[in-house]
């Protein structure tokens, strides 16, 4: 079975901390043993490699998201969409990636899941029978139904035809997308299930279905013409029109750590980074990846989420209006990861200014080799605050060590090999 | 009439904003015309010239607040204290230095007002008329009472003498210091005053008190000596053991912008800086003085609060518990003002590393001639981000423009004149 993670998401709900190329699966912020955290994804790709599913899966993502998952994961296979759509295109995009690249097979099952649900192990155990259930069934689709724990808004609906369960599986009849109140009471009755997002299907039905929808699969066709591709969830224009679904009930937990509160109740402690909580303060968090102290006085059920991006305080039932409030693209992004590192700003100067500079800080990790984007318009200075590596300045060799200070002029190539991690402070001047 | 502006306190309830060299009387964060904004020192300097006070003026501080204090009002005189001890030793030292140093005679009154009363201009005008109360009374002391406006447990009252005002004055028959609710209805009815911080008294009395005391006004020794005078207000230790005090009644505005609370309530727009208040808040402020947006959601009557030295988060009635939750000198100053300009840290190792590094931004005054301190420890690296000037870098001049970079080595008398206001960056390295 092919898996295929989808790594979407713009992650805006929870600004400041994550941003265009940090979405929310990528925060480091649920607790695993020995005192560190670990991100969405990369707790996603440890589930799954407990249960022996880790061979043969794909990340479908774009390429602002590349290099922090290989920064989380290490080197994985990616399916580079080439801009953001919704979960049709990406999903066209990586069963023709399977077809044409990885030379799948009309009988081979694929099977696809959102990077962004919270759940126990046991799910994924469920995704490893799914093959089966579909020879079994002979059914088009097979989903995962989550069991309903309250009459959600904001979830869609399975609703499973009468016949009982049968073995394993259960029929799907009907899909209904986030009800009212009311009528989600009355799916429950019904015995209704939260769809899961997850579905698995073989290669030779996808192909079908793109064909009779007149899509092409040649890859290197898709990648040009993306951006014709009709951008609609995959649920709604294929899944829920089709006959023939089946979906394998789950129970246990299951999350959308999409806004602060969601997250915030799975977080190991109320405090990560530099704070203080005073002691007239209850179910409060302070989530600070800045060195500078927050303190937090006579206040309960709020989320301080500080980052280089912003400071975020917000009451925790009303996080999700972040999204509203933070008007896209009109703020700098302060901190990215980098395949090689990171870079967080430290100061900058307004783009009208006419001494505009950027002062930040890079981290690259040892032994990795970077090579610096020439930059037409800015001279840079270096200076080295830790570590030792070699820096090849239009072909002459420089060591580097701590104090080391040096100007890399406009237009001018530079590579760096790091021996150790090394730190150094860059400022880019107009 | 000498008047003597008492400079002291640490502001801790004020942090991040204050701290031990920028303490509450220094935040720039109230309204004046034209859309800026004033500090308290700044708001009663100008209130002391209005109504002609500014003449023989000088600033009783300590040596930490010096360059501040220039940085706000120009080349005033200070009286510095070598420590910080309570009212009484300040008073000692800036009696002994009117004394000595400008030579005020035994007929001469000084008059002593604490810098962080906000109060309205005709406050000031009282203060002109207290030399003449002096001559009228025979008084030792002559004080301004405040007509209360509820029973505060947090001041001190200036009970009067049964016998009404006869014209301006009304003498003082007992003071109480923090009285409980009840006891502050009585002293009410009894018609007794706060003790508004100010007093006036003549040379000749005030060294009366001291030679009585045994404390000699020559102020060399004073200054030697000053750790050695005892901790403790001036108002405990003398004024309330006299027999003779008279005071002034005020009726108007006064209030101690001591916390977050009350200057929040003295402050012309709910938010300083960038940030966004959603509209589902009220009654809530932003003072914030980094560069990076801070957003407030869902939250009422609260105060958020940013300086590089750190975010305060506080439901305002509770603010003022800032002052238990920060633990004294664990932090370090971020920002400060200096005589020639300013300083803002912008990233720092902890001091056990073995890499131990500042890196900060330097603001420099057009004109300012600065002589930086000689580092014994540390080299400096310098890219100057905007500005022109002139360095002498052991003797040997550079011109600084934006762009330059450069490097001065450890023990390396530097000295820097600004032609036109610079900016740079320093990273300081062991």
């Amino acid at each position: 079975m092919h898996i295929v993670l989808l790594s979407g998401g713009s992650g805006k709900r929870l600004w400041p901390l994550s941003n265009d190329s940090r979405s929310k699966q990528f925060l480091r912020v649920l607790p695993i043993d020995g005192g560190t955290n670990e991100s969405m994804l990369q707790r996603v790709w440890g589930q799954l490699k407990k249960v022996g599913l880790d061979e043969n899966v794909y990340i479908a993502t774009r390429e602002s998201q590349k290099e922090i998952i290989y920064n989380q994961l290490g080197d994985v296979p990616l399916i580079l969409e080439p801009e953001r759509r919704d979960t049709f295109p990406a999903i066209t995009l990586a069963v023709s990636y399977l077809k044409t690249i990885v030379d799948a097979k009309a009988d081979e099952v694929v099977c696809f899941i959102p990077v962004d649900a919270f759940v126990e192990e046991h799910f994924y155990r469920i995704l490893s029978s799914l093959d089966e259930v579909l020879t079994q069934s002979k059914a088009q689709f097979a989903l995962v139904g989550i069991e309903p724990t309250y009459p959600s808004e904001k979830f869609g609906y399975i609703v499973p035809k009468k016949s009982q369960q049968t073995g394993e599986y259960i029929w799907a009849k009907q899909f209904v997308e986030k009800p009212d109140r009311g009528k989600a009471e009355e799916l429950i009755e019904q015995n209704a299930y939260w769809n899961g997002g997850v579905f698995a299907s073989t290669m030779g039905n996808l192909e079908h279905i793109f064909t009779s929808l007149g899509i092409s699969l040649v890859y290197d066709d898709l990648l040009r013409g993306y951006q014709t591709l009709k951008k609609i969830s995959f649920d709604y224009e294929v899944i829920e029109k089709s006959e023939r679904v089946v979906f394998i009930p789950y129970k246990g937990k299951w999350k959308d750590l999409g806004t602060w509160n969601t997250l915030s109740e799975e977080m190991g402690k109320s405090i990560y980074g530099n704070g203080i909580l005073s002691e007239n303060t209850s179910n409060s968090h302070i989530i600070n990846e800045l060195k500078l102290p927050v303190v937090v006085i006579g206040l309960s059920d709020i989320i301080v989420a500080v980052s280089s991006d912003g400071i975020l305080v917000s009451k925790k039932c009303e996080s999700h209006q972040v999204k509203d409030v933070m008007i896209d693209g009109t703020l700098p992004q302060m901190y990215e990861e980098r395949e090689w590192g990171w870079t967080r700003v430290l100061d900058y100067s307004m783009k009208e200014n006419p001494h505009w500079s950027i002062t930040q800080k890079i981290g690259i990790f040892a032994e990795k080799l970077v090579r610096f984007k020439i930059e037409k318009e800015y001279s840079k200075s270096w200076t080295v605050i830790s570590g030792e590596g070699r820096l090849n300045l239009r072909g002459k060799p420089i060591h580097l060590s701590p104090g080391i200070t040096l100007t890399i002029s406009k237009g001018i190539d530079h590579v760096l090999l790091a021996n150790t991690e090394i730190e150094l402070i860059e400022i880019l001047l107009k």
